[in-house]
């Protein structure tokens, strides 16, 4: 069975990390080149000592030429902001780009006002493709073509699968959703902040960036981009005391007259054949903890008949199928392999 | 200076502990009797290990007679539906009640259809005040005189503190309110259930019980009450690996056109002089771990303008605020102590 | 590539969980039967929501016949004291068993003593093979024909391994050892009491059943039989706030003059080959996370040099090395499959 | 009352805002000046949200003579080493020192091996006195006269609480002593290190500075000054996934021929009167969590009879009797105060 060549920038995090651990044991992939700016000449297993005696590889510093001769797809997993040169690069010389950073997943305009002042290359915004396979039609086809996939974010990923089917069926009003995340803390990185510190993230729950997190205005652009109508998400995420798992509960008010079992209805059409969507029972709710290290959303649907409230809860591993699993599905289907291939 | 004499009823779950803890440095208050159906002869260290050497009481059977003769104050933290036979024999002897169940906190009709079918006293019910001392305009002039004192539950307090201001002031929708509350594991007291298990509830997040708890009418009937407009909560409580601790964040549309600034004025005013309300500056949202181990709600107002959609989010310890401390502001307004006192 | 048919004894608890995920990705396994005394008729994600569209399997009422007639092994996860019986069948009719319960661990005379007071099935206990493949000469071709594998408790694993290096090379006094280890809930399996409760166990460290826990004389029995020496341990579990893993910190008394590095290349060549075992580098101490969900057993060395004291630190995840990964690898050489195959 | 005041030199970490909470509901004790390098200007409820409403203090640049001249006593809850310049100005002037640094805990030599190479005010040494109010007898008198009390070190609390009365009662050999010690990550502070970090901390437990830490000196000292015999400690200390709290295990072989009854009486005498020392009843072990936010230390007892080893398990907050708390002991028996006030 030949293996495609993979390449890793930025493999010290969490990340990079669950990427290492997904892609040594796909049986379609050969990991070519990881790089780190700062560990550049430590073993992989110094950062990450899970994987000691599962892989040998010594980090790099990053070097984009080597990596774009050597491998035929590359994975981005570096801080905001510098994938877009890097990503120039490496597809000018034929190496196709899943990129997890949030730099090729918005338009212009709004990546400017969120994130940072200039983009640096603009013009591959529109060679990218929002890597999220279970929402459009004839994905597979384009993804098999693209150059670049910006992988979505892991809040995002919860709260529009959740709202996806809701806002493409034309059932709710789209000026009344409600996201309401909660998060583990490797959500955000290895970065050394006090509130990340475990002192003050155990037995401690706390909303941030309330109504204003860089989540919002993808979730919009997606849904709106899906339901075909300006859609507003009020969102508030929270850090919750563990270590992975995202819980969206996303509400919204209902067209009347709709009953909760077309809403349930319009849920199985929307993700039938769709292997990484687990639609719960009647009367079942998602728990974080059954996706953990897996690639699946899974989701429960409830409503408060007397107000015409549809409530969703969604539940992810925000580093699989919120990062890094969401990532190899997407290579999965850039090079024609089985979407669940090593997931 | 001299104290009163408080007895407990149910003093081995974890109200009843955290009313021991409260209790045993209350300068007003000399506890006289602890009660435990299956626990009694045992003392109380042995059930709660971190009272040893501070508490030398032992558990009783409950003996109602024996109570009212010798308490001014019995605390009931029983099971539901216990409270009312045992209420109605404790006030017959003009010993007064604080119960910590919700067997007061309904009327007859909303109780009967959430709780248990049949109310043993609900005569008693015109008697009994609901405990909330922040919400009600000469409370403290009507619960000094009261006979019994049903105590809130721990997400309608956290809910209905966040509510309430908007609701008195006018400013929202009554039927667009969605509270999403987490708590911690303590609030399912010491049942021995698989879900509770720490192996199951920790690194997860789930919710349960979706828009049919049994706070939900609890928030809905005193809303209602404050609003005077029939109130709709579409409420969704989770729990959340901790053991203590709740965050509500609470949804509603404002009625236009009214800005961040009158809301939060709003909260000024409604809570100007209340000791236990922290109402925090502008752009800082609660965290549980601020609260823990205190009688304090903390409350942080947000808001997204493009929808009209005020975001509150309060904090409290469920068992203090939640539950015993609140029992305990409750029963220093009863005796005319100072509310504060001993918390 | 022909598959072998196995089945699951006991298939709701945490071992049998494990079970499940590993064998349902092992190349060489089909999962015929997988039974339960309570929850027979019910579907496998019922009872393991994360396996939900991963195994269709219902759950059955166990018929020993029949699991015989349709499996090359059986694994039993049940209670212990059930598997004597059950073994004496099963392997009466050719089905070979793995057994994760205590039952044919120990000597007759020890297992009364510490265990049940009849053992079901004595004279097999000389077919059970001790399930720790790190540790015999000769164990590949004594296990490839064994009837019954007696897979290890989880703290004689990672104490055993800390040990059994020092004491086959003569090292250590043998009424010198300590092994104070520290075990996630899981351990307790899905038995309700308080103690396992989270409210109680998070935030909370404790020792329990000190110097008289059952893998004490399990450990002792080993050890003895490496050394040929009687071997005392004196060994003090403890519970810590954490689902999974185990942490065993070894302590004996070297016999002089021996220096730190013969210690360790007295673990180097012990464990030559040996695919699960990662000795760390010179200063590296294990941590629990680094093994968690793989059979790997992470092994730090030490020592005080005053006092003669060599220092063992051993991680292990409980559920993997410390019962169904490590029953799994049994499984692998008892069928000639490749040691770490599945794993 | 007359009351006495205090002032916290670094009132920002977490052994800071854990003096500021005992102190604020101390009765005999008026906090006069909290300081901070870096966050002067501060309202001290900014770094510490729980103390919102109960403390109006502004953080202030350290001004030595400022704080001699306004306080009869001053806490020091610095970083290692900036004490003994800032100790010699404030005794200088009159004001009384609790250091909660390791700077005068030790003598001068093993003080430059295992800290600062330089120590700023040497001469001081021999004024200061190591408060454990347990352990020494005329300790009262002592502490009464003293001008600067060096607080113990965590750790070090709970082991030589676990060892004191067996080397006071020559019960050990003093060169068996093994302590292995599990902490909450409180005990390391705020620094910002990725190994405290949430995401690396939870579900872990990992050793470090096995037999290498810095309060293995100040045990040895100690304890080879109650038994006057060089004593050997080989102490690993262990990392645990909560906030605070610590578990020790002492262990050591008794000299023949004595019962456990015999080493619990020992236990008895030693710390008969002793308000914070709770020794638990036979088979009773201690848990860290029933001493949480208090200033007891828990003792439970045991032994492995065949290689007579006793066992100790001792459980303190590192936070309060670990530190904060005990430093409030120490001021009460400084001045006059009963032993047990405002803890």
């Amino acid at each position: 069975m030949k293996k495609i060549k993979a390449s890793i920038l930025g493999a010290t995090g969490y990340t990079g990390g669950e990427l290492l651990k997904i892609l040594l044991r796909h049986p379609r992939v050969e990991i070519k080149h990881v790089t780190s700016g700062s560990s550049a000449g430590k073993k992989v297993e110094e950062i990450h000592p899970s994987l000691k005696g599962l892989c040998s590889l010594v980090l790099e510093k990053p070097n984009v030429k080597k990596i774009a001769a050597g491998s035929d797809v590359a994975f981005l997993a570096l801080p905001g902001g510098q994938s877009p040169k890097i990503a120039a690069s490496l597809t000018a010389k034929g190496c196709r780009v899943i990129d997890l950073s949030p730099d090729f997943r918005l338009d212009l305009h709004t990546y400017h006002k969120f994130y940072q002042p200039r983009h640096a290359a603009p013009h591959l915004l529109k060679e990218a493709i929002y890597g999220l396979p279970e929402l459009f039609p004839f994905f597979k086809a384009k993804i098999f073509h693209c150059k670049i996939v910006a992988n979505p974010g892991c809040y995002a990923t919860a709260a529009i699968l959740a709202l996806a089917p809701l806002v493409k069926g034309g059932l709710i009003h789209t000026d009344s959703i409600i996201v309401d995340a909660k998060s583990g803390i490797s959500g955000a990185g290895k970065k050394l902040e006090p509130m990340y510190n475990f002192s003050e993230a155990n037995e401690n729950m706390t909303p941030y960036a309330v109504a204003h997190h860089r989540h919002m205005p993808e979730m919009e652009a997606i849904l709106t981009g899906i339901s075909r109508r300006e859609t507003f998400v009020t969102f508030v995420p929270q850090l919750a005391p563990m270590t992975r798992g995202i819980l969206a509960i996303s509400y919204a008010k209902l067209k009347k007259p709709v009953g909760l079992d077309d809403v349930k209805r319009c849920f199985a059409r929307f993700y039938e054949g769709k292997p990484f969507i687990r639609l719960l029972e009647d009367g079942v709710m998602p728990q974080t903890k059954a996706v953990l290290h897996t690639n699946f959303c899974d989701i429960g649907i409830a409503w408060d008949k007397r107000t015409m409230t549809v409530i969703v809860a969604s539940a992810i591993d925000n580093l699989v199928k919120g990062a890094s699993g969401q990532a190899v599905q997407n290579m999965n289907l850039m090079f024609g392999f089985k979407e669940t291939e090593g997931l």
